[in-house]
């Protein structure tokens, strides 16, 4: 059985899984480079169903303010009509034309339409995070400098502009509650290689190179039902440190979880985060943070595949260090 | 030769090529009824390169506020390390631990983050039309009253998040600016039913049920070589009243552009936008606006195709009347 | 002793102290028109000690959404000098001229800035009301319909920058929970004409014609020591509308209060909000919401006064329906 | 004639004009401690009209993006009533109740709100200059570093917060236009101290320890006859470092000015803006920026008088840089 690692073993990750260099000193990619136009097309052969799946929550709520950081705030509606509109600013002599110009008093036609803003790193929206996200002694990976990431200008390096061709390619859920036959994992429960390989058993499927790993632990299920864990307080179901030489093994693209990765507390006292830290600075692994994989777990379990065909293209913002996103699972 | 259909023609369109009840009274996608399964599975079956094109501009630039209505502004960046940054505070009579809690002075790990926010709608951004953002007569698509759209509680009805599922279907570029020779279009130049047919038989493609038709003038190239146009000066590139019937009767499912769709000025003394009025309400066509399709041009050109595995994934912004958008094209 | 009113006595207040028409027909000032020059010549006489008491809250705190609706994102800090970020920045390629145009590689000065966002109106921002902010059977103060305040231009009548000369006048503080003799009055009790005056004989002040009207209820001390009550579920104190006759009375000229205003819950059945409704719409009479008169209560207390230069001035932003402010009391 | 000083006598200003440690090590007010008691006594008794003038601009317009970084977003209007939108959402087939608890279908009250985002610093919005919002040499007034303003907390130390007491005392009014005859200064032309002494002179005015300084340049006025100027490329009226010495002698409390304050472009090679950096880092003196003086100009040249009581209360924003202001000046 896998032995957890120390705390010197994953210190040591940052060298022995290091992807620094492995595709050019200007590599902005990571991972993703282990995607082949090969990969893609036999990804694209997984869609035998006809049928696509969405592996993201919904953001926000009918109120503007919704959850923290997350804004929708409407800048027109259809509540009047231009012409009622007009009407009623003329009778209050104000000219409409000032407002509105190149309409008309009789106009039949209107419209909608609103801002969204969001603060998407936290615990509720699903969103990718650039390699421009997490820094490990002031590095990023690469070994560029952190200071690259400016308030002033954004990420100048890694942002999240550099994905803008997307990811498209084969998707693996593995179902870690299933397999343990639980509606959801605990908080801090973690989820070791020999699980996973278990979970493959189990499904009959294998993580290959260029693949995306998703891991359902449930907590979709569990906030639906429960609402949201105090996180900080009891912790959360993850990946521990265990599984990062793993996934390098592996040669996964990108992993996706239901909760935001990292299994906590951390056992560690230095390393807090092992999974960001160690995925995302040394090996330029991308994440996928808080899916919502109910659906694709109820559907993978009705078609007894798991695995299918995986497309997220991110916002093309420059200088973000990630994206809200809504990735796709096509069968 | 087509005629230029007369504007009572047009208005007579928001009847004959309704799809009002169509798809049932509870329907809210619309024209994305028309992407079957089958469709899915022999979109995927374009997949035969490996190779993903973005369909996208870049949204914002490096400053905060680098364009209308467009923000990124950084939460937390790599300037400072968090050992610098703790003992800097500390220095200054100031506890570290109630700014940033649980923390250690030896951090060796941070991090980087952001706001995101847009007003997408309008001429930068690309981006998808939810079935609540226009309106004829007070009504949207399917006869909901406008009014449904509020401004405190957004698209009660029809709001971006019914896509939840995303479009996966056939793309077709149609290539007009190609077809005719030139790099662009001309502010106001229109494309007319002939000369989409004419454009797929230069290409030898034929746009079927369920297809999204992606229609290139060109304006991306001129907006990199020349800068945007004032539209409300000299017009726009697009499409004219008369396609809508070759709309309807070929069964496209959704449409982009590289501009904002709609032919400007419109020849119609009351129907301002025929293309955005008649599509999205009477039709219920999703519409996809200004697309940057000079990546997509040169790949279908090299490859001497023109149809490709169409992919979009909306965020799921509850009650918003679309969603920013990197639409792709996998070949 | 005043009998509470019922609610038909309620409803008959909007026509026996309305003050539509009173100041003209295109008058969007209101009360406020009672604060003549001689009026701001004495109050500023009251200027004896030379001392300024704010009446506000800090607003948020150090993170970026430290409350609901409530942001303040940084634009430039002092984390990175402009020659280390130049410095950097061309260390890995990006020719710093690019996105700092004009300054040099050996620049000595750098600044910093910010963006400030704010829902002010709510439960934790001192702020003033515009006339625009509140509507009864569809109209607002003056009668003007409540469909000039629209989505896409704010409030077109009585936005707040229609004050943009501020309120320059005498205010007097009646501290209610003083005279009580409780740190804090209890959620849900409310404070009757002849608690006004009992106060008033206490203070040995008298509210006038013209007069800022402060009513200390004892909640922020209650914020500060006990967190935010739970308003919808326990009841808020306040004034109730047994008030009103006596603000029209002495001719008040706006009513600030450390909650937001209304006794709550209302003891009617179709009068949510008597005090927000009748005093807005009906009287024209301008609400200061949110205060802390913690600071002013004690100064008052120290210096034996409960009257003073009462200064606020709003921010001038064109179609807003309230202004987030710092109330200043000078003695 | 005061001889323009050379680049080594504006570096040695950061010396001679320090106040740093003047009024103790933990100072956070700056010249703003020139205001005494007594100073604010006799500032109230120069209100001997009763007249208040806004030195502010109007922010924004009535769109909801009408001006870089400025933003008036509705989150509630007046378009449609309560019963309305209850009745429309119901018959659609939502729960009124679920989108808006506690409201009756016969509800006669309603109520609008909105949202204000502003990145204030800039040419278009009055405010005021925290003593956080410039650096030399990494550090700010009293010597503390610079990256005590954060990208994740704002200003930890010397945030606009620090002045939540406002600014109470005696304003003083130079009106260089008006002194030389014109509408407006021509960009780029500067102001010496001979010329404010001789404009002192003219109005009958002295400025004194403690005072507001405001300096029309009449650029105001050539705003809104002429549009702003291109500040990049033409310059900008207002202050040259020579009136740094006079400032300090005088003992001015704050400086406000209808431009942006340093008269540009500068003459020297390294310090781009004497005024910003020199006043804000070493003299610890607060600026008001983009005030509108043109009010303030014929109400002074009206009533024969150029000093008056001045306010200014910022909100009390935590972490803020500065905020946006509407300074008064009562007569």
């Amino acid at each position: 059985m896998t032995q957890a690692p120390t705390e010197d073993d994953v210190l040591a990750y940052f060298d022995t899984l290091s992807n620094w260099g492995r595709w050019g000193d200007d590599d902005e990619l990571g991972t993703l480079n282990l995607i082949t136009p090969a990969k893609r097309i036999a990804a694209a052969e997984l869609v035998r169903v006809g049928e696509s799946v969405s592996c993201a929550w919904d953001i926000g709520g009918p109120g503007a303010f919704s959850a923290p950081g997350v804004q929708r705030m409407m800048l027109a509606t259809g509540e009047l009509s231009m012409s009622e509109f007009r009407s009623q600013v003329a009778q209050a002599g104000i000219d409409p034309n000032r407002l509105a110009p190149d309409r008309r008093d009789d106009d039949r036609s209107s419209g909608a339409g609103d801002f969204l803003g969001v603060a998407y790193h936290g615990y509720t929206v699903t969103h990718i995070d650039a390699l421009s996200h997490v820094f490990w002694d002031g590095r990023m990976y690469g070994g560029r400098p952190s200071s690259l990431v400016t308030t002033s200008f954004g990420a100048t390096k890694q942002g999240i502009e550099t994905l803008f061709g997307g990811i498209v390619t084969r998707g693996v859920l593995l179902d870690l509650a299933r397999l343990r036959g639980e509606d959801w994992l605990k908080p801090g429960e973690s989820v070791s290689p020999d699980d996973l390989e278990a979970c493959e058993a189990q499904h009959g499927v294998h993580v290959d190179e260029g693949d995306v790993l998703l891991l359902r632990t449930g907590y979709a299920r569990k906030v639906r039902e429960h609402g949201r864990d105090d996180v900080a307080r009891v912790g959360r179901a993850g990946w521990p440190a265990a599984c990062l030489p793993w996934f390098h093994a592996r040669g996964v693209a990108a992993i996706g979880c239901d909760t935001a990765q990292d299994a906590m507390p951390s056992s560690y006292e230095h390393v807090r985060s092992p999974i960001h830290s160690v995925r995302i600075v040394a090996m330029g692994l991308w994440l996928i943070d808080n899916c919502d994989l109910e659906a694709l777990s109820q559907t993978c379990d009705r078609l007894g595949r798991w695995d299918f065909l995986f497309t997220l293209a991110p916002l093309r913002w420059v200088g973000a260090t990630g994206s809200p996103a809504n990735p796709l699972a096509t069968f």
